[in-house]
């Protein structure tokens, strides 16, 4: 059972903006980059081309800025499971600067992603209950996990 | 005393991802781009060179994602002034699709931005409160508003 | 017969990085912004979901920088049809800044865009005459066209 | 005498758009970091805030693309050094997918950069001979460099 997954970036020039700090909307991107980590870290994809056709779109994306991030900088993005809900996964995420003072946390951001089925025929997409054999990989973090 | 502003945009092919939808982080930079033609609006930018060396980063940034906004769709992103505090300012940005079906929302997000001053012996930040000539200038959309 | 499009943009935050000035990579989107803009011109779709599925893949891009854009700039983005080709579309693209100083030429691009056709059976691309009632609609710009 | 060097990136999802594939204008953005990677590898940042105060604006981008890269797909980004000239390098980077079928090429690109030094009084950027010390690090890759 996964309830946790951790990359790591370095801050590439292209991220920055001209007040020189990483645009906050390309914290959402790493947001992506780490829940796909952990898909793939379950064997899992997060965009398949199986008959299931199971996607997961974003229904709800937040995240508080406390600190500001620069180029080269070296950030961990560290995904926590923390609800699993029928049809929803709730993530906690946060970003610790990982370079120059002491492992800081920058920022922290909450992912809510429906796992979604095309009906083959209308191709309409509708919130269908995660697979067992999915759901069953996946658990939410301990309380008493680390910065959780 | 504006408490509103609204920008029409047409989504550009690079918006999009592989869902064939606009990727959600793009939602974040219109965010910005109406938030920015509202200052425009009041005859401010919001990152000026001037000695007051005023600047406007985001702490907080969310949105709610209710429907797909596709390649060549007419978006219109409609700010309003939902809490004006000491040191931020709280909006709320609707995105509403205006090609197609009758006039939708597509999304709802929030975004709160601190005023921030640069010390000009330290170059440290700091949050300030709002310059009176600029807090004067904006005022809280009315609860009764359409959408708001 | 048309052989020329014009959009005009602001330039927005997010397009600039911490050097203050737009990312070079910025200026292929533009480019991409001003074509699909002249397909759209001629009630064309670049991306059309239409039985004849065809696509306009890039197959080279280039360009030169000369000046830089910084946040708030207008900037004109000038497509000029420069080759029409049995299977390809070579396109001049000029970026002018229209604001401050008198119109200046800041970047000056190319685009080769190929027409390739998805075969129904195989799902394989591959590159295939412009149809006629494509190729019709565009001309070449005639070389005293202005900045051309 | 460094004449090259290589990073491997995965594709990631916000990096696709609706035809599916990489966007055009992300194969810039993955040229600046193998750009930035080289640097880096000889002591150097391309950003300093040194007096020198050396900065090295791209004057010349293009790139030819022969085949997609998907979602997941891992890239190496391989630079080589073209030309050194008194005022400006020029890099070859090749694209290779390195998974699925045997590793091939699926872009080549050019990128030209000058050095540039800000006036410490006027701030005026203008083109100036690359300092010794950097030059002295760099060499143009030899003829029959593999793949060159």
């Amino acid at each position: 059972m996964a309830w946790e997954y951790k990359v790591v970036r370095e801050v590439e020039f292209h991220q920055t903006d001209m007040a020189g700090i990483v645009h906050f909307s390309n914290f959402y991107r790493l947001m992506e980059a780490v829940e796909h980590g952990f898909f793939r870290s379950l064997g899992l994809s997060i965009h398949s081309n199986d008959p299931e056709q199971l996607s997961w779109p974003r229904v709800h994306a937040s995240c508080d800025f406390s600190y500001p991030l620069r180029f080269e900088d070296s950030v961990e993005i560290h995904l926590l499971v923390k609800e699993k809900r029928e049809k929803t996964l709730v993530y906690t995420i946060i970003f610790r600067k990982l370079n120059g003072e002491p492992k800081r946390e920058v920022a922290r951001g909450t992912l809510v992603v429906a796992c979604v089925k095309r009906d083959s025929v209308t191709g309409k997409m509708s919130a269908v209950p995660i697979p067992k054999v999915i759901a069953d990989m996946i658990d939410v973090a301990p309380r008493e996990a680390p910065d959780a």
